[in-house]
Order: structure tokens, then C-alpha cells, then sequence
């Protein structure tokens, strides 16, 4: 794609001052036509996003919003939506009456932006998250993409005091995101008064600082030309992050708002809403601007590959978690896009496989586990599932165990998410044993006791326990006269929860084998066992209910 | 109680570096037996325990753990357990033979300390947890306690990058916790290698002073005679926390061991085991030491007073919240122990209210929010499970509605924490509607719709969703045709699959209305509507059952 070489938009203060009289206009509407929304912390961050948009700092195309070579914006403080609508309005992207259809039911503009906003790079609201995705985009901008687009994020005082930004922070700083660019809105208030820090810009430098940002103060936030200047600083070269920590007036621009506590998530009404609108007042004309657009991007699309087959011997011992490691490995080829991120524990999950092979496409997260479910038992399961997950639109979630479990597969089985496997069965099964992960081949054993009992048992591997495959558990509800769930878990909101919910308007009962007891140390084998898990206590809890004439 | 008057212990250097040689030999032996555990990552930090232990930096009575004149130790890196247990055999509080049985199943030597072991002050493992609970101890004691008691917490740097602790480490210095000492064990190596910072000790002090905490260096972690001047630095008075940060080495002791990558949650065995064994050597005698006891404390314990009786009138509209608010101030009196924490919004939640009342007994832990279940519908039901809850011995959980909802109890009705209240009730009742909070309200209304229509319906509060009343479900499900949960929460983890749970072996079949669209921005009304879960949906669920002729 070539360079872009139509004249870019440049405005002057005066036409920056009018299109932010608009969009504080429009804050105070929607919010009071809405009834409710958070108009001061809208108020106080005009000045800082009327410069970005308009001042030639943002680039973006709203005709492709999908295209790499944009600049990313993110509201962290989601909760200022007005704010964030206007801006979009402020370009002509959005209609003005789309704009009064604010938190109204069904409206694409909800309360906190989320993706049925065309312009939405990262549902926000829970605060102390847009930094975290901030990271996400300049690191994949920077490192995947070849793109020179910069990530904004606009954050809020209160917020700062969130450990998951402080993770943001130093992870920022150790990849170098010199293409990330925070703003810090310091308007003092948080819901219930004064934040920790207050106006004290300095704590919040010294801080952030410490942790190797470029720091860059505003003491005034309202001041456009001040503004100016320091985004233009903000963007310009440095190998590090840069913070920008503005100092603002919550409510700016209606004097009874202005800096005042008990405003917070409050809309205006009647005269009151009146009065805002008198003062604030309309701009002549009406006020739009446009974006900056971003230079072309030199795309070296990657072309996908084929991935080698799986190759495991029925009944090779190997840890699923060995298996999750060579499918990264093996699958790399296939998705050019796969990346992993880690714990400091690749030598544990064995990502360390991927990354000693695609050391540009492994992101070491250090231990910050503040920053959805999958079980396989075997290797080949785990491999296939791997490559579901890489392929699936999403996020999943994929549990693999230490220890090693043979290889009951074939290596050209398939594995679809939402899916499950009779691993045993006959036409006359009396019971059904529904396990995953390391409880089925518990489940395995379980059943050939059963069997030299002459008790008839049908085995599932729920590999993929959300989303449930309901046919293969209705049918054996419908086929077996009672159904045993068996789980390395506690029953809340695990495998056997999930077959209950699966099964609430069927008659078939089922009974929860999982763990009740507090767990203590001692080896795998203890643990199943004191559980009651393991293939001896299934068979007792499958013979109690025979036994019991039921 | 009086002043202690005793004579103090006090150790030669030679005398404290014997205990430091048994204690790593205990190190090694223990996990070696165990055949796992974490030795290296217990070697890095034994001169800087030892010295704390046993150069009269720690007050500990070993005969009263529970006394709050004692100081607190809190390992916040729990895998260095195998240190954690040989210091305290090594005040002879703990034999040798129960060191010996570490990780052993059922022994109370855990592979992370837990409350099984008597000395654990915070159970610990998950890392980034330990200054949170130290912040809480140090706070205690300052502040309610009125104790000079300090908390010392052991860091590992590896956990340093975890948003939880830049979250206590503001919340110690917004406070002022003078009584809190970190011990930062900089032993460079993490899991899978070397961590963010490596050896870089400035770049801990930085960010950490930048903070607002006193920081100390310690060049050499196993130097005894520096190690003891560095502590007695962190014991000098401050108005402010500190951290030491000392420099170490992993697995220090055991040449082959030393600052070594690999080596991380090994234990030795064979060969090795021996080697590390002779390397270490045997300390002559059986050294020993005893800590220094803590001064007397001046105890004024408030006596507990009566709470005045709950007031309110059938029929008022109050929100559940706001019964909350009430609840604290009533209940401040009966317990004089009851503190709140809260969020930044205490406006919100109406602890605001108790704060006015309190202000010694409240906590602003700011926006931090990484730091179980009852749910009321009601003034009178709320403020009476704010009682229970103040009584009960472990966490508890409440979650509160913002909307005003009609007071339907007596004040002088009783809320047991694993009860349930049955609110409509007939001899032949067909169904069942399970709801809590707010949709009890929607039972309500849609068991009246039902009446007109010649339906009889039994409402249950199920206001503690866990524990559960599984007399009343049971008795409903045994009473009646058919179960309809209503809840507005998702299906997994909620109120519906804890009924389902309770009835798994029940053939009376449960019917879940949960939250099962994603939710938009609206009013309540409007999503009870949409979700399917306000009275009228409730009354077509049950009629489409009938018409099944289910």
C-alpha cells in the first residue's frame, strides 16, 4: 500500500475551541437525555481528546477501522463514554441523533463502550484494564504488525491505584512500547471524593518514573495550546512508554460542576440541565473535524502453512502438558499469528519449546496472573485441541496435568470444541461415568472392575466441558439408568455442575464424584484417592447405588 | 499485663552462624526426604531469617501464637516453606521428627505453610498475597489493637511483578504502617530463569521509594554481621514502611546449587543429596536459640454492648444497600471488632455511613480491587445477615441491591447463614419458585398472576445461597411437581446450579431462569424484562410446563 498523499487536516485553536464547545455540549445532552451517565468525568478530558483527534496527533481511517496501520484509542475510564461518542460524532462517523440514543435500551451506545461500538478497540469500564490492552496492541503493533501505529489510553486518577496497572506498567517499560502513550486525566474526584493522590501530579510522576516511563506534565488541562505542545512531545521519539499526567477540573465548563464532590455518575435534569446548556453554549456552525490519516503500511503478510501430523504411539506415557508444548511448536507454521504469553513458568506449561523456536512470537508476562475451559487426558487430544484453539474466535482456557498419562487416541482423531468422546460402551450400559483430564482414565479403570463385577459401565470424555456436548450426555441419560460425574475439582461451577444443568429436566439422576475434602499435600495418587477419585472409590460408589436397589 | 522482665536472649555471631548452618541442613534433609519442595529457594533467605529470628528482631511468645502483643512473620514467597518450618524447630517449638515428616500426606508440614501448622500467620503459595496480609496485620495493630506488635514479611523478587503488591505497597504507605517490614530475598533466579530485574537491587529501590517506603540495601544477604545491622536499621523508628532488599543467592550452601538456573522446586536425592549434606556439614551440638519475647501490652478491650433492634415497617421501599449502611452503625456497639474496608465507594455500597459514625474503625483501600454468598431481598433480612455475618468465624459474602424493594419481614424475624425463608405457602402447592433478592420480588408478584389462574405456587427465599437449605428445597421438591430457580446472575456458579446440586438424586425436575442473553446498558426493569426473569416470563415459564403436561 502506498504512502498516503492527500493533503492531511490541520486546524486552527480557534476551530479546536469550537469543536470542544460541541462535544461538551453534546456530553451534557446525552447524559441528560439519557438520565443518567457520568457527565463530569467526560467534562474534565475534553481539552486532551479534542487535541488528540483534531490536533494531527491521532491518526486513524474511520472508513477502515479494522486496518493495522491506525493508531488505537483506549478508554480505560470507560464510565466517560460521553466523552468517547462525541469524539466520534466530532468526526461526522457517528450521527447526532445516534448520539441522543445514549444508554437507551438496545442502543449500540451503551453505558460503557463495548464492541456493537464500531470504534470500540477494548470493552472497558471494570477500571484498571485499558493499560493492560494497551500493552496487547503496541506490543502487537511493534512486534507482529511491523506497523508504526501508536496505542493512546486514556486513564483515570482513581484507577491508578489498580496493581493491574502497575503490571501494565513495567511490562510496558520492559518490551520498550516507545509506541505507547498513557494520559492520565488527574480531575482529583473519584466517586466518593478525593482520590489518594489529589492533584498532586508529582506522586503520580515519581511513580511512574521509578518504573522507566517517559513522564510529561500538564498543569493545565484546559489550555489547548498546552495541550498541544505536550502531545506533540508525547509523540515524539523515545525508546520508552510515555505517560502524559494532566492536570484537569472535574465538570470543566459548568461552573456548579466545576471541582465540586457528589457529581460523580450524575446527570443533569431540568433547570439545571438548562442552565449547563446555556453556559457551555452552541458553536457556530457546526463544528466537525477530521482525523489525521495513517501512513500506508508495508504488509508482510506471512503465508500460512501446513502443520506436521501427530505422531504418538497408543499407550505412550506423556504429560498432556508435554503435548501442549509440542502442539505450539508443531502448530506455528500453520497459524502465523499464534503467539504465547507466559508466567515465568514456560519451563512448567512447556511453552519453553515455543519459544526457544519463535523467540519473536513469545511474550514473558513475568508472575502477573491478574493480567474460558478445555480438559484433554492424552496427548493426542491435547494436540488437537491446541489447534481448535488456535483457531477458534475467542478466548479458551486448556487444562493439561504434570504427571504422564498414556496415549488412548488415535493420532487422527478429532477433537471439536464442544465436543466429547464415548471412550467405552455397550447396548446394555447400567451407568455412565463422565470424566475429563486425569479422572478418565480413573473412569478407564473404574469401568473394567466394574465389568469382571458384571456391572456394564459406559466411559465419556468430557474434554470440553464449556461449551457441553448435550446429545452424547442426554443419550447416555436416556440409555443408562444413572449417570457418576468424576472431577479433579471442587463441584462448584465444574464438570459435574455443568452435566446437572445439561440434564435438569431429565429423569436420570446423577450423582457428583468430586473434591469435597479440603486438599492437603502429598502425591497425585494420595490426593484422587483420599478424594475418593480414584478407580477403587468409583467402583464402591457405583456398587452403594446397586446396592441400594435403585 | 506487665512488662516483661525476664532476661533476653542475645547470640555471638558464631553462635547464630551454627543455627544458620543446622537450619540449611534441615533445608536440604527435609526435601530430600519429601523427594520435592523448594530447598534453593529456602537457602537464598537462611542468614536473613536467622538473623531476624535470633538477633532480636522478631518478639514472639512461642507459648501464646494468638497473643497480639506477638510480632508477625508472614512467608509471602510460601514455597521457601522448608526455611519456614526449620526456624521454628529451631526455636525448638517443632521437632526434628516432624520436620522430617514434610509433605508427608496428612502432616501438618505443608508444601506451603497453612493454618494446619500453628505458627502460620497467613497461608501463603499464591504469590503476591503476603504484604496484602501483612498490610491487614500491621493496620490491626496500630490501629485497633494498639499494639507496637510489628508484621515482617518475606518477599520473593520474582512475585515483585504482581499488581497485588504495588496495591498494598500504596496502601502501607497511605497509612503509615511505621510497623511494617519487607524483606525482599533478590535471589535473581525465578522459576524458568532469570527474573525482570535480575540482581539490579536499584531498580527495587526506585520504584518501592517512589512509593513511599524507607528502603534499605543489603549488598550481602549472607553476611551475618551486615544482615544484623540492616535489621536493626529496619526496627529504627520511621514514620513510614520499609523494605530491605537484599542481595542473595539461590541455592547458597550447595556449590553445585549456587546461582544456578534449573534448579528451582527441586528436591536432592542419591548422590547429590549426600554431597549437599557433607557440604553443609553438621553444626556441633544441637544449636538452638530462643526468640525474644514481645513487651507486655496494655490491653483496652471495649466491652461489647447491644445493638438496638431493627425498626422498620411492613411495606417501607428501602434498598438493600442502604440496610446495610444502617446495619453497621447499629452493629458497631455489639461488635467492637467490626471494621469496614472499602473501595472508593463507600457512597455506593452506604458504608459511607459508617465511616461518618467510625472513622477509626474505616479502611479506604482505594480502587484495588484484586485485594462466598448471601443475598438478601430486604431492609429487615439484610440488616439481620450483616449480624450473622459480624458473628460468623471466616469470610462471608453479601451482595446488596441499589434499587429501593418493599420491607416483607417482621423485624424480629431470624436469618441464619444457611437458612431460607418460605414467604407463600399452601397443603397443594404444584410448583415451586426458588428466587433471592431482587427476582424474589418477581416470585412474588407472578405466584399472585398464578393464583388468579387457579396455580398454586410456593415462593422461597433462598437468601444464602451457599451454604444452602437443603431441608426446605428438598421438602419443596418432595411437596411439589416442579422447580423453577429465578436469578439474576449467569446459570454457571449461581443459585440454579446450587439447587441442582442439592437435588441430584431428587426426581422432581429444576427448571433454571437465569441470565442467559448477554446484558445490555438499561434500566432494571428493562433487563429483568429482556432476560426473562420479571413476573410476567416467570408465570409463562410455569403455564408452558402445565400445557407440556409435564
Amino acid at each position: 500500500m502506498p504512502v498516503t498523499t492527500q493533503q492531511q487536516p490541520s486546524y486552527t485553536n480557534g476551530q479546536l475551541k469550537n469543536i470542544a464547545q460541541q462535544i461538551r455540549h453534546w456530553i451534557v445532552a446525552s447524559t441528560g437525555q439519557a438520565g443518567s451517565g457520568h457527565p463530569t468525568s467526560s467534562l474534565s478530558a475534553v481539552e486532551l481528546m479534542t487535541s488528540l483527534f483534531f490536533g494531527g496527533h491521532f491518526r486513524y481511517d474511520v472508513e477502515t477501522p479494522d486496518d493495522a496501520a491506525n493508531d488505537q484509542l483506549i478508554f480505560s475510564k470507560g464510565h466517560a463514554s460521553p466523552l468517547f461518542y462525541a469524539l466520534w460524532a466530532a468526526t461526522g462517523a457517528v450521527g447526532e441523533d445516534d448520539l441522543m440514543s445514549y444508554r437507551e435500551f438496545g442502543s449500540r451506545l451503551e453505558g460503557h463502550p463495548t464492541s456493537r461500538f464500531r470504534f470500540t478497540e477494548a470493552a472497558t469500564g471494570s477500571l484498571g484494564q485499558g493499560l493492560s490492552v494497551g500493552v496487547g496492541t503496541a506490543l502487537s503493533a511493534k512486534r507482529l504488525d511491523n506497523s508504526d501505529a501508536r496505542t493512546f489510553v486514556l486513564l483515570g486518577d482513581s484507577e491508578m491505584a489498580e496493581g493491574s496497572q502497575w503490571e501494565a506498567i513495567q511490562l510496558a517499560a520492559h518490551y520498550g512500547l516507545s509506541n505507547l502513550v498513557g494520559i492520565i486525566d488527574v480531575n482529583r474526584l473519584g466517586q466518593r471524593g478525593e482520590t489518594m493522590h489529589g492533584h498532586d501530579l508529582v506522586a503520580y510522576r515519581d511513580r511512574v518514573q521509578a518504573f522507566g516511563w517517559r513522564c510529561i506534565m500538564l498543569d493545565d488541562g484546559h489550555d489547548l495550546e498546552r495541550v498541544e505542545a505536550v502531545l506533540a512531545q508525547a509523540n515524539s521519539p523515545c525508546d520508552v512508554p510515555t505517560m502524559v499526567i494532566a492536570w484537569t477540573v472535574k465538570g470543566k465548563g459548568v461552573s456548579f460542576l466545576e471541582n465540586e464532590p457528589g457529581w460523580h455518575g450524575k446527570a443533569l435534569s431540568g433547570d439545571k440541565l438548562e442552565a449547563a446548556l446555556d453556559e457551555i453554549g452552541t458553536p457556530p456552525g457546526r463544528p466537525r473535524g477530521k482525523l489525521k490519516l495513517p501512513e500506508g503500511l508495508e504488509r508482510h503478510e506471512t503465508e500460512a502453512g501446513k502443520a506436521d501430523p501427530i505422531s504418538y504411539q497408543l499407550g505412550d506415557e506423556l504429560a498432556t502438558r508435554d503435548a501442549y508444548g509440542n502442539a505450539l511448536c508443531r502448530l506455528a507454521g500453520k497459524y502465523p499469528k499464534l503467539v504465547s504469553l507466559d508466567g515465568e513458568v514456560c519451563n512448567s506449561t512447556r511453552s519453553k519449546r515455543f519459544r526457544d523456536a519463535h523467540p519473536d512470537r513469545f511474550f514473558e508476562m513475568f508472575i502477573a496472573e491478574q493480567n474460558v475451559v478445555l480438559y484433554p487426558c492424552d496427548a493426542v487430544s491435547t494436540e488437537a485441541l491446541v489447534d481448535a484453539m488456535a483457531d477458534h474466535d475467542g478466548i479458551a482456557y486448556l487444562r493439561t496435568t504434570r504427571g504422564d498419562t498414556p496415549v488412548i487416541y488415535d493420532n487422527d482423531e478429532s477433537f471439536p470444541i464442544g465436543g466429547s468422546k464415548v471412550v467405552r460402551c455397550s447396548d446394555d450400559d447400567q451407568v455412565a461415568l463422565i470424566a475429563a483430564g486425569i479422572t478418565l482414565h480413573e473412569a478407564i479403570k473404574a469401568r473394567d472392575l466394574l465389568t469382571e463385577d458384571g456391572i456394564t459401565a459406559r466411559v465419556i470424555d468430557l474434554y470440553s466441558i464449556k461449551p457441553l456436548d448435550h446429545a452424547t450426555v442426554r443419550a447416555a441419560a436416556d440409555e443408562t439408568k444413572h449417570i457418576f460425574t468424576i472431577e479433579d475439582h471442587f463441584p462448584e461451577g465444574g464438570l459435574g455442575e455443568a452435566v446437572l444443568t445439561s440434564l435438569s429436566d431429565h429423569p436420570t439422576r446423577v450423582n457428583c464424584l468430586a473434591v469435597r475434602k479440603r486438599p492437603i499435600s502429598g502425591s497425585p495418587e494420595k490426593q484422587l484417592e483420599a478424594q475418593g477419585l480414584s478407580a477403587r472409590p468409583i467402583v464402591e460408589a457405583v456398587k452403594s447405588w446397586i446396592d441400594q436397589g435403585r
